[in-house]
Protein backbone atom coordinates (compact mmCIF):
# COMPACT_ATOMS: atom_id res chain seq x y z
CA UNK A 1 0.00 0.00 0.00
CA UNK A 2 1.62 3.35 -1.11
CA UNK A 3 1.33 5.37 1.92
CA UNK A 4 1.76 9.09 0.66
CA UNK A 5 -1.24 9.17 -1.87
CA UNK A 6 -1.04 13.37 -2.98
CA UNK A 7 -3.70 14.77 -4.31
CA UNK A 8 -2.55 18.80 -5.24
CA UNK A 9 -3.46 20.69 -1.99
CA UNK A 10 -6.59 22.74 -2.72
CA UNK A 11 -6.42 26.06 -0.71
CA UNK A 12 -8.68 28.68 -1.44
CA UNK A 13 -9.63 31.92 1.00
CA UNK A 14 -12.34 31.82 2.18
CA UNK A 15 -15.08 34.04 0.40
CA UNK A 16 -14.93 38.32 1.14
CA UNK A 17 -17.33 39.23 3.70
CA UNK A 18 -20.14 41.30 2.35
CA UNK A 19 -19.35 44.18 4.41
CA UNK A 20 -20.03 47.92 3.48
CA UNK A 21 -17.03 49.83 1.47
CA UNK A 22 -14.22 50.76 4.16
CA UNK A 23 -14.45 54.52 5.46
CA UNK A 24 -12.00 56.50 3.97
CA UNK A 25 -11.69 59.35 6.37
CA UNK A 26 -9.44 59.09 9.29
CA UNK A 27 -12.47 59.56 11.48
CA UNK A 28 -14.88 56.90 9.74
CA UNK A 29 -11.41 54.17 10.37
CA UNK A 30 -11.48 55.45 14.20
CA UNK A 31 -15.31 54.90 14.32
CA UNK A 32 -14.91 51.40 12.40
CA UNK A 33 -12.33 50.66 14.93
CA UNK A 34 -13.38 51.10 17.99
CA UNK A 35 -16.41 49.20 16.96
CA UNK A 36 -14.20 46.28 16.21
CA UNK A 37 -12.68 46.85 19.63
CA UNK A 38 -16.02 47.06 21.39
CA UNK A 39 -17.04 44.31 20.23
CA UNK A 40 -13.85 42.33 20.48
CA UNK A 41 -14.06 42.34 24.51
CA UNK A 42 -18.16 42.57 24.64
CA UNK A 43 -17.71 38.80 22.49
CA UNK A 44 -14.68 38.14 24.73
CA UNK A 45 -17.06 38.88 28.24
CA UNK A 46 -20.09 37.38 27.29
CA UNK A 47 -19.84 35.18 24.78
CA UNK A 48 -20.96 35.85 20.85
CA UNK A 49 -24.26 34.24 21.17
CA UNK A 50 -25.53 37.21 24.14
CA UNK A 51 -24.14 40.29 22.70
CA UNK A 52 -26.91 43.10 20.98
CA UNK A 53 -25.58 45.22 18.44
CA UNK A 54 -26.57 48.35 20.61
CA UNK A 55 -24.76 47.00 23.31
CA UNK A 56 -21.60 47.46 20.81
CA UNK A 57 -22.50 50.55 19.95
CA UNK A 58 -23.63 52.14 23.66
CA UNK A 59 -19.95 50.44 24.52
CA UNK A 60 -18.31 52.28 21.19
CA UNK A 61 -20.09 55.63 22.46
CA UNK A 62 -21.30 55.30 18.77
CA UNK A 63 -25.23 55.51 17.75
CA UNK A 64 -26.98 52.94 17.05
CA UNK A 65 -27.94 53.62 13.32
CA UNK A 66 -23.85 54.39 12.11
CA UNK A 67 -23.26 50.88 13.33
CA UNK A 68 -24.58 49.83 9.88
CA UNK A 69 -22.17 52.53 7.53
CA UNK A 70 -19.48 50.12 8.81
CA UNK A 71 -20.69 46.44 8.92
CA UNK A 72 -23.58 44.48 7.39
CA UNK A 73 -24.64 42.85 10.80
CA UNK A 74 -23.17 41.89 14.24
CA UNK A 75 -22.03 38.45 12.25
CA UNK A 76 -20.52 39.84 9.76
CA UNK A 77 -18.53 42.14 12.13
CA UNK A 78 -17.41 38.69 14.41
CA UNK A 79 -16.42 37.16 11.31
CA UNK A 80 -14.57 40.40 10.38
CA UNK A 81 -12.73 39.91 13.45
CA UNK A 82 -11.97 36.03 13.32
CA UNK A 83 -10.33 36.99 9.71
CA UNK A 84 -8.09 39.35 11.20
CA UNK A 85 -7.54 37.06 14.10
CA UNK A 86 -6.40 33.85 12.47
CA UNK A 87 -4.40 36.15 10.09
CA UNK A 88 -2.62 37.12 13.01
CA UNK A 89 -2.50 33.85 14.37
CA UNK A 90 -0.90 32.60 10.74
CA UNK A 91 1.93 35.16 11.19
CA UNK A 92 3.09 34.55 14.70
CA UNK A 93 3.72 30.46 13.59
CA UNK A 94 5.36 31.96 10.89
CA UNK A 95 8.13 32.08 12.40
CA UNK A 96 11.52 31.98 10.81
CA UNK A 97 12.32 28.05 10.12
CA UNK A 98 16.08 26.96 10.89
CA UNK A 99 16.52 23.67 8.76
CA UNK A 100 19.40 22.96 11.00
CA UNK A 101 17.00 23.32 13.95
CA UNK A 102 13.67 21.77 12.98
CA UNK A 103 12.87 21.10 17.45
CA UNK A 104 13.64 24.40 18.35
CA UNK A 105 11.86 25.72 15.46
CA UNK A 106 8.79 23.94 16.53
CA UNK A 107 9.02 24.72 20.19
CA UNK A 108 9.32 28.15 19.11
CA UNK A 109 6.13 27.80 16.87
CA UNK A 110 4.62 26.08 19.47
CA UNK A 111 5.17 28.33 22.24
CA UNK A 112 4.03 31.27 20.32
CA UNK A 113 0.90 29.68 19.34
CA UNK A 114 0.09 28.74 23.06
CA UNK A 115 0.69 32.07 24.31
CA UNK A 116 -1.64 33.90 21.91
CA UNK A 117 -4.52 31.10 22.33
CA UNK A 118 -4.05 31.89 26.14
CA UNK A 119 -4.50 35.62 25.60
CA UNK A 120 -7.42 34.49 23.22
CA UNK A 121 -8.96 32.05 24.82
CA UNK A 122 -12.23 33.83 24.41
CA UNK A 123 -12.37 34.40 20.22
CA UNK A 124 -11.04 30.64 20.10
CA UNK A 125 -14.16 29.68 21.91
CA UNK A 126 -16.10 31.72 19.65
CA UNK A 127 -15.49 29.80 16.90
CA UNK A 128 -15.32 26.63 18.81
CA UNK A 129 -19.28 27.69 19.43
CA UNK A 130 -19.97 28.92 15.63
CA UNK A 131 -18.04 26.16 13.91
CA UNK A 132 -20.88 23.86 13.44
CA UNK A 133 -23.39 26.31 12.76
CA UNK A 134 -22.43 29.29 10.94
CA UNK A 135 -20.52 27.49 7.51
CA UNK A 136 -18.88 30.70 6.97
CA UNK A 137 -17.14 30.88 10.38
CA UNK A 138 -15.96 27.30 10.09
CA UNK A 139 -14.50 28.36 6.63
CA UNK A 140 -12.51 30.71 8.09
CA UNK A 141 -11.12 28.32 10.98
CA UNK A 142 -10.43 25.85 8.13
CA UNK A 143 -8.28 28.08 5.96
CA UNK A 144 -6.22 28.97 8.66
CA UNK A 145 -6.02 25.07 9.54
CA UNK A 146 -5.64 24.23 6.49
CA UNK A 147 -2.39 26.85 5.56
CA UNK A 148 -0.97 25.53 8.79
CA UNK A 149 -1.21 21.83 7.76
CA UNK A 150 0.09 22.85 4.13
CA UNK A 151 3.69 24.65 6.24
CA UNK A 152 3.86 21.62 7.90
CA UNK A 153 3.79 19.49 4.96
CA UNK A 154 5.99 21.30 3.18
CA UNK A 155 8.42 21.14 6.21
CA UNK A 156 8.06 17.34 6.19
CA UNK A 157 8.61 17.32 2.64
CA UNK A 158 12.24 19.06 2.68
CA UNK A 159 13.79 16.92 5.32
CA UNK A 160 12.67 13.85 3.62
CA UNK A 161 14.69 15.33 0.45
CA UNK A 162 17.76 16.79 2.74
CA UNK A 163 17.38 13.46 4.49
CA UNK A 164 16.54 14.46 7.69
CA UNK A 165 12.88 13.08 7.91
CA UNK A 166 12.14 9.19 7.35
CA UNK A 167 11.71 8.53 3.63
CA UNK A 168 8.41 6.46 4.16
CA UNK A 169 6.01 9.16 6.17
CA UNK A 170 2.84 9.89 4.63
CA UNK A 171 4.17 14.09 5.24
CA UNK A 172 0.12 14.88 4.63
CA UNK A 173 -1.30 12.53 7.21
CA UNK A 174 1.50 13.44 9.13
CA UNK A 175 0.82 17.01 9.18
CA UNK A 176 -2.48 16.53 10.14
CA UNK A 177 -2.17 14.73 13.24
CA UNK A 178 1.05 17.13 14.19
CA UNK A 179 -1.11 19.71 14.01
CA UNK A 180 -3.87 18.46 15.55
CA UNK A 181 -2.02 17.59 18.87
CA UNK A 182 -0.60 21.57 19.15
CA UNK A 183 -4.50 22.54 18.33
CA UNK A 184 -6.64 20.68 20.33
CA UNK A 185 -4.14 20.58 23.09
CA UNK A 186 -4.81 24.44 23.49
CA UNK A 187 -8.56 24.60 23.97
CA UNK A 188 -8.42 21.33 26.90
CA UNK A 189 -6.09 24.40 28.67
CA UNK A 190 -7.40 27.36 28.34
CA UNK A 191 -11.44 26.77 27.99
CA UNK A 192 -13.76 25.77 30.15
CA UNK A 193 -14.86 22.49 29.49
CA UNK A 194 -11.81 20.94 27.48
CA UNK A 195 -10.23 21.01 30.66
CA UNK A 196 -7.01 19.78 30.66
CA UNK A 197 -5.07 18.67 33.69
CA UNK A 198 -1.55 19.28 32.96
CA UNK A 199 -0.11 22.58 35.15
CA UNK A 200 2.93 22.49 33.44
CA UNK A 201 4.30 25.90 32.19
CA UNK A 202 3.81 26.67 28.54
CA UNK A 203 7.51 26.56 27.66
CA UNK A 204 7.70 22.95 29.15
CA UNK A 205 4.54 22.20 27.07
CA UNK A 206 6.68 23.29 23.79
CA UNK A 207 9.56 21.78 24.57
CA UNK A 208 7.80 18.21 25.24
CA UNK A 209 6.07 18.77 22.28
CA UNK A 210 8.84 19.39 20.19
CA UNK A 211 10.87 16.41 21.66
CA UNK A 212 7.77 14.19 20.64
CA UNK A 213 7.46 15.43 17.49
CA UNK A 214 10.57 16.04 15.89
CA UNK A 215 11.89 12.20 17.02
CA UNK A 216 8.19 10.83 16.03
CA UNK A 217 9.40 11.89 12.47
CA UNK A 218 12.98 11.91 12.30
CA UNK A 219 15.11 9.13 10.68
CA UNK A 220 16.93 6.79 13.30
CA UNK A 221 19.39 5.16 11.04
CA UNK B 1 12.82 23.06 36.10
CA UNK B 2 11.36 20.02 36.93
CA UNK B 3 9.06 19.36 33.78
CA UNK B 4 7.31 16.15 35.55
CA UNK B 5 5.15 18.35 37.55
CA UNK B 6 2.25 15.91 38.60
CA UNK B 7 -0.75 16.68 40.99
CA UNK B 8 -2.61 13.65 41.91
CA UNK B 9 -5.16 12.76 39.44
CA UNK B 10 -8.52 13.51 40.21
CA UNK B 11 -10.83 11.56 38.16
CA UNK B 12 -14.75 11.75 39.44
CA UNK B 13 -17.14 10.41 37.05
CA UNK B 14 -20.04 12.34 36.17
CA UNK B 15 -22.75 12.79 38.42
CA UNK B 16 -25.67 10.56 37.90
CA UNK B 17 -28.36 11.60 35.36
CA UNK B 18 -32.14 12.66 36.89
CA UNK B 19 -33.73 10.12 34.82
CA UNK B 20 -36.75 7.93 36.50
CA UNK B 21 -36.12 4.35 37.72
CA UNK B 22 -35.40 2.08 35.62
CA UNK B 23 -38.28 -0.45 33.93
CA UNK B 24 -38.38 -3.99 35.54
CA UNK B 25 -40.46 -5.53 33.10
CA UNK B 26 -39.27 -7.08 29.66
CA UNK B 27 -41.93 -5.01 27.91
CA UNK B 28 -40.29 -1.60 29.44
CA UNK B 29 -37.69 -2.15 28.79
CA UNK B 30 -38.05 -2.59 25.38
CA UNK B 31 -39.66 0.24 25.41
CA UNK B 32 -36.69 2.50 26.67
CA UNK B 33 -34.69 0.78 24.11
CA UNK B 34 -36.57 1.32 21.36
CA UNK B 35 -36.77 5.51 22.67
CA UNK B 36 -33.12 5.71 22.83
CA UNK B 37 -33.04 3.90 19.23
CA UNK B 38 -35.27 6.35 17.69
CA UNK B 39 -33.66 9.30 19.29
CA UNK B 40 -30.26 8.01 17.96
CA UNK B 41 -30.80 7.87 14.97
CA UNK B 42 -33.17 11.29 14.69
CA UNK B 43 -30.35 13.01 16.21
CA UNK B 44 -27.91 11.68 14.14
CA UNK B 45 -29.96 12.55 11.10
CA UNK B 46 -31.33 16.17 11.77
CA UNK B 47 -28.81 16.97 14.44
CA UNK B 48 -29.63 17.64 18.13
CA UNK B 49 -31.26 20.82 18.06
CA UNK B 50 -33.88 20.00 15.45
CA UNK B 51 -35.89 17.01 17.23
CA UNK B 52 -38.29 17.29 19.07
CA UNK B 53 -39.61 14.49 22.57
CA UNK B 54 -42.71 14.41 19.75
CA UNK B 55 -40.52 13.12 16.66
CA UNK B 56 -38.87 10.91 19.05
CA UNK B 57 -42.28 9.14 20.35
CA UNK B 58 -43.59 9.17 16.65
CA UNK B 59 -40.77 7.21 15.25
CA UNK B 60 -40.83 4.36 17.96
CA UNK B 61 -44.44 4.48 17.55
CA UNK B 62 -45.10 5.08 21.41
CA UNK B 63 -47.78 7.71 22.71
CA UNK B 64 -46.54 11.43 24.33
CA UNK B 65 -46.83 10.79 27.28
CA UNK B 66 -45.27 7.28 28.01
CA UNK B 67 -41.92 9.34 26.83
CA UNK B 68 -41.89 10.94 30.25
CA UNK B 69 -42.21 7.50 32.35
CA UNK B 70 -38.67 6.55 30.74
CA UNK B 71 -36.97 9.87 30.33
CA UNK B 72 -36.99 13.23 32.56
CA UNK B 73 -36.51 15.07 29.32
CA UNK B 74 -35.27 15.24 26.08
CA UNK B 75 -31.86 16.02 26.84
CA UNK B 76 -31.57 13.66 29.57
CA UNK B 77 -31.95 11.17 26.96
CA UNK B 78 -29.65 12.69 24.98
CA UNK B 79 -27.07 12.93 27.53
CA UNK B 80 -27.68 9.40 28.59
CA UNK B 81 -26.71 8.34 24.69
CA UNK B 82 -23.88 10.29 24.93
CA UNK B 83 -22.58 8.23 28.60
CA UNK B 84 -23.20 4.80 26.80
CA UNK B 85 -22.00 5.43 23.69
CA UNK B 86 -18.65 6.98 25.62
CA UNK B 87 -18.68 4.15 27.82
CA UNK B 88 -18.59 1.80 24.48
CA UNK B 89 -15.87 3.98 22.78
CA UNK B 90 -13.23 3.57 26.45
CA UNK B 91 -13.78 -0.27 25.96
CA UNK B 92 -12.78 -0.36 22.43
CA UNK B 93 -9.49 1.43 22.51
CA UNK B 94 -8.93 -0.39 25.95
CA UNK B 95 -7.76 -3.23 24.15
CA UNK B 96 -5.13 -5.30 25.23
CA UNK B 97 -1.87 -3.87 25.65
CA UNK B 98 1.24 -5.58 24.65
CA UNK B 99 4.18 -4.09 26.56
CA UNK B 100 6.27 -5.89 24.24
CA UNK B 101 4.94 -4.18 20.88
CA UNK B 102 3.88 -0.62 22.00
CA UNK B 103 3.84 0.19 18.36
CA UNK B 104 1.22 -2.71 17.17
CA UNK B 105 -1.31 -1.50 20.53
CA UNK B 106 -1.37 1.96 20.02
CA UNK B 107 -1.57 1.33 16.25
CA UNK B 108 -4.99 -1.34 17.12
CA UNK B 109 -6.15 1.40 19.25
CA UNK B 110 -6.22 4.25 16.91
CA UNK B 111 -7.76 2.56 14.00
CA UNK B 112 -10.68 0.96 16.38
CA UNK B 113 -11.43 4.53 17.70
CA UNK B 114 -11.14 5.92 14.17
CA UNK B 115 -13.77 3.28 12.59
CA UNK B 116 -16.11 4.01 15.62
CA UNK B 117 -15.24 7.39 15.71
CA UNK B 118 -16.42 7.30 11.53
CA UNK B 119 -19.46 4.99 12.16
CA UNK B 120 -20.67 7.47 15.00
CA UNK B 121 -19.48 10.64 13.87
CA UNK B 122 -23.39 12.29 14.43
CA UNK B 123 -23.11 11.45 17.68
CA UNK B 124 -19.37 13.04 18.17
CA UNK B 125 -20.46 16.26 16.10
CA UNK B 126 -23.69 16.37 18.94
CA UNK B 127 -20.60 16.35 21.40
CA UNK B 128 -18.94 19.28 19.73
CA UNK B 129 -22.07 21.07 19.58
CA UNK B 130 -22.60 20.71 23.25
CA UNK B 131 -20.03 20.53 24.83
CA UNK B 132 -19.71 24.55 25.19
CA UNK B 133 -23.48 25.72 25.89
CA UNK B 134 -24.18 22.49 27.81
CA UNK B 135 -21.89 21.76 31.19
CA UNK B 136 -23.45 18.48 31.95
CA UNK B 137 -22.60 17.15 27.80
CA UNK B 138 -19.33 18.22 28.42
CA UNK B 139 -18.54 16.50 31.93
CA UNK B 140 -19.32 13.04 29.92
CA UNK B 141 -16.94 14.00 27.25
CA UNK B 142 -14.38 15.27 29.38
CA UNK B 143 -14.89 12.10 31.73
CA UNK B 144 -13.98 9.98 29.01
CA UNK B 145 -10.91 11.96 27.90
CA UNK B 146 -9.22 12.32 30.98
CA UNK B 147 -9.83 8.48 31.22
CA UNK B 148 -8.20 8.04 28.11
CA UNK B 149 -4.95 10.26 29.27
CA UNK B 150 -4.42 8.54 32.51
CA UNK B 151 -4.10 5.33 30.28
CA UNK B 152 -1.91 6.62 28.10
CA UNK B 153 0.53 8.48 30.99
CA UNK B 154 0.12 5.31 32.65
CA UNK B 155 1.28 3.22 29.90
CA UNK B 156 3.95 6.00 29.64
CA UNK B 157 4.86 5.93 33.05
CA UNK B 158 5.23 1.73 33.10
CA UNK B 159 7.51 2.63 30.03
CA UNK B 160 10.01 4.57 31.93
CA UNK B 161 9.94 1.94 34.85
CA UNK B 162 10.89 -0.44 32.20
CA UNK B 163 13.93 1.31 30.27
CA UNK B 164 12.17 1.91 26.98
CA UNK B 165 10.12 5.05 27.34
CA UNK B 166 12.76 8.25 27.66
CA UNK B 167 12.75 8.47 31.56
CA UNK B 168 13.28 12.89 31.25
CA UNK B 169 9.68 13.00 28.92
CA UNK B 170 6.64 14.99 31.17
CA UNK B 171 4.37 11.71 30.97
CA UNK B 172 1.22 13.51 32.00
CA UNK B 173 1.58 16.53 29.04
CA UNK B 174 2.41 13.99 26.76
CA UNK B 175 -0.08 11.45 27.23
CA UNK B 176 -2.24 14.66 26.22
CA UNK B 177 -0.47 15.73 23.37
CA UNK B 178 -0.72 12.23 22.00
CA UNK B 179 -4.13 11.62 22.68
CA UNK B 180 -4.90 15.07 20.96
CA UNK B 181 -3.54 14.19 17.88
CA UNK B 182 -5.79 10.96 17.85
CA UNK B 183 -8.77 12.66 19.13
CA UNK B 184 -8.63 15.71 17.06
CA UNK B 185 -7.72 13.98 13.81
CA UNK B 186 -11.01 12.08 13.89
CA UNK B 187 -13.51 15.02 13.44
CA UNK B 188 -11.35 16.83 10.91
CA UNK B 189 -11.72 13.49 9.00
CA UNK B 190 -15.27 12.71 9.37
CA UNK B 191 -17.28 16.16 10.63
CA UNK B 192 -18.04 18.45 8.52
CA UNK B 193 -16.56 22.08 9.07
CA UNK B 194 -13.68 20.52 10.40
CA UNK B 195 -12.24 19.05 6.63
CA UNK B 196 -9.00 17.55 6.61
CA UNK B 197 -7.26 16.66 3.35
CA UNK B 198 -5.64 13.59 3.69
CA UNK B 199 -7.78 10.65 2.09
CA UNK B 200 -5.72 7.88 3.09
CA UNK B 201 -7.11 4.82 4.38
CA UNK B 202 -7.67 4.82 8.13
CA UNK B 203 -5.08 1.77 8.18
CA UNK B 204 -2.83 3.90 7.18
CA UNK B 205 -3.67 6.92 9.12
CA UNK B 206 -3.10 4.86 12.63
CA UNK B 207 0.25 3.34 11.17
CA UNK B 208 1.61 6.76 10.30
CA UNK B 209 0.33 8.10 14.01
CA UNK B 210 1.28 4.72 15.43
CA UNK B 211 4.89 5.67 13.99
CA UNK B 212 4.92 8.69 14.84
CA UNK B 213 3.93 8.11 18.33
CA UNK B 214 6.01 5.64 19.53
CA UNK B 215 9.29 6.86 17.93
CA UNK B 216 8.53 10.32 19.16
CA UNK B 217 8.28 9.12 23.21
CA UNK B 218 10.77 6.63 23.08
CA UNK B 219 14.50 6.61 23.67
CA UNK B 220 17.10 6.47 21.48
CA UNK B 221 19.99 5.49 22.92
Amino acid sequence: MDRRQKSPPSLQPPPALPTPPRPTTPKGRETRARLLASARHLFGERGYGLVRVSDITDAAGISAGAFYRYFEDRRTLMLELLAVFHEDVYRSVSAPWDPDDPRASVEATTLAYLELYGENHDLFGILIELAPSDPQGAEIGLYARRRFHIRIEHSLDRGIREGTIRPDLDTRAAAELLGSMTEFYAPQRFNPGYGSTSTAPLASIAQTLADVWTDGVTRRD
